[in-house]
């Protein structure tokens, strides 16, 4: 069977995905959206989002996600959950190879996003799901009045930790310099919060338990005391990493793994846009993310008019 | 009297201003946003926005602006309208002056956008305000059930023209090409509404009346005839030019005008940023300049920082 062609093919379900599907879909391309998980990727994490313009109360990530995939859809967007495993060029054909089949595509959006970025400490792999997470939101409400830590100082980490106060009885944020990164009202706000306790200049060495976590063994680096934190779990928000593990040798990534781009989300590959926070220097917010989104939509939209000659 | 003294001064209440200023002020700066006219800036003109991520059954432009502005002031966004005369440095401190008093500020993020291209042909000056408009929101509803004429081809102009069917009789587009530049979307959405027709291939020569427009001179460029239109309004939607005359000689612009920045919002002055329309190859759209403000907000914080030592 051959193939189903695509005008545009979008990996990635995020901001920047739904963003970039909402003006192809518009510009009337035949464009199809593939995500492998949720639709919204990591802002379903975010609970309230408070500062994406037009939403002065704030909006649930989740909710946010799914107004933006209904405006999507209405235009036409189609949409397919399941796992990206390559991307190939075949001239100036590109193939998307997923675990529900091929796809040929003029252009392909890459928004396909971050992971949240390892500890890489005994323990950490044993305890994944039972008692470490990656995700408060999800994840919150099996901790009812006990002890959880969050691993981190950025925004990703107050936020999960302040998500994390309506429902643990203490959140021990534990990070390993003197001073968050987090923007000045979440650090206010998580400052001013009594069921938020911080542990400063410190890492997790290690996360023990029997069937689930039971405490945490930390290492203060600037006085180099070792201690112990019983804790029933622990969210590590520590930083991300780009999902480009596929687009190797297909694409110019920098040293880091984020894709090269630029201000027109174009990539190193004719016809392939990468766009939110899988490219470089992204400020890693929803409303840049669709901004993104929009910019390479317009932009793959020109280039399949000047392949088709107009 | 001294100058009042701000972190951040923003020229601009568009989108791109408003979402520098939520950002901004989420980030415990002290901020001043200065509009000259309406908050919202062009938006305000765009009847209903279908494309900015987040609303599924679109959003009136004016209630838009409203909310994005609502939740800026919530987390501390000062106002202001007045009119900026001028920018200048002195080290590296920045004096906005303004028709209401000047200010220094450390960081600048200029987002003043652009104003509509004017046609430049004999009547349009005399009658502007009688007859000639740039704002179909503005002005549509003095011109119930007369005749009136779009001059233009792009989104601008085909969102005009729909916005004007609500009122007028018939609705002329005058476009100098046989093909519309507008998003397909739009173009089908025209093409079907009985009460537009268009005017291919054709210019507005000279506008034409006693106390108030009465006619068009039109020239056709392909065949060379030459032809008259009886209308009682025309709304010219050619095109944009940045508002960047009183930065002449303070900042690196392009030759069009349009200021040159890198991908974080940068100009050519430290502690100076551009974002949305005014900047170089924006694609214009709500989203995009929402983004651009977001970015030059989180750079114009950490340059801030950066020269406080931290």
């Amino acid at each position: 069977m051959a193939n189903q062609e695509y005008d545009v093919v979008i990996i990635g379900g995020g901001p920047a995905g739904l963003s970039a599907g909402l003006y192809t879909a518009r510009a009337r391309l035949r464009c199809l959206l593939i995500e492998r998980a949720c639709i919204g990727g990591t802002i379903v994490n975010a609970g309230l989002v408070e500062n994406y313009p037009g939403f002065p109360d704030g909006i649930s990530g989740v909710v946010l996600a799914d107004l933006m995939h209904e405006q999507a859809r209405k235009y036409g967007l189609e949409t397919l959950i399941t796992d990206v495993t390559g991307l190939e060029l075949e001239g100036k054909q590109k193939i998307v190879r997923t675990v529900g089949g091929d796809f040929n595509a003029k252009t392909v959006i890459i928004a396909s996003g971050t992971d949240r970025v390892k500890l890489g400490v005994p323990g950490e792999k044993e305890f994944t799901g039972r008692g470490v997470s990656y995700c408060a939101l999800c994840d919150g409400y099996f901790f009812q009045d006990q002890r959880v830590a969050v691993v981190g100082g950025g925004n990703a980490a107050i936020n999960e930790a302040i998500e994390l106060t309506k429902y643990a009885s203490l959140v021990i944020v534990i990070h390993r310099r003197r001073e968050l990164r987090a923007t000045r009202i979440l650090q206010e706000r998580a400052l001013a919060e009594p069921k938020i306790e911080f542990q400063w200049n410190t890492v997790v060495e290690a996360i023990e338990g029997e069937d689930v976590v039971r405490r945490l063994r930390l290492h203060n680096v600037l006085t180099g005391e070792n201690s112990t934190l019983e804790v029933s779990g622990i969210f590590v928000a520590t930083g991300a990493k780009p999902n480009t593990g596929y687009l190797k040798g297909v694409l110019p990534l920098e040293e880091t793994g984020y894709i090269a781009i630029n201000e027109k989300m174009e990539t190193g590959v004719p016809g392939i846009f990468a766009a939110g926070d899988i490219r470089v220097n992204s400020v890693r917010q929803v409303v840049t993310a669709t901004g993104d989104g929009a910019t390479a939509a317009i932009y793959a939209e020109k280039f399949i008019a000047a392949e088709n000659g107009h």
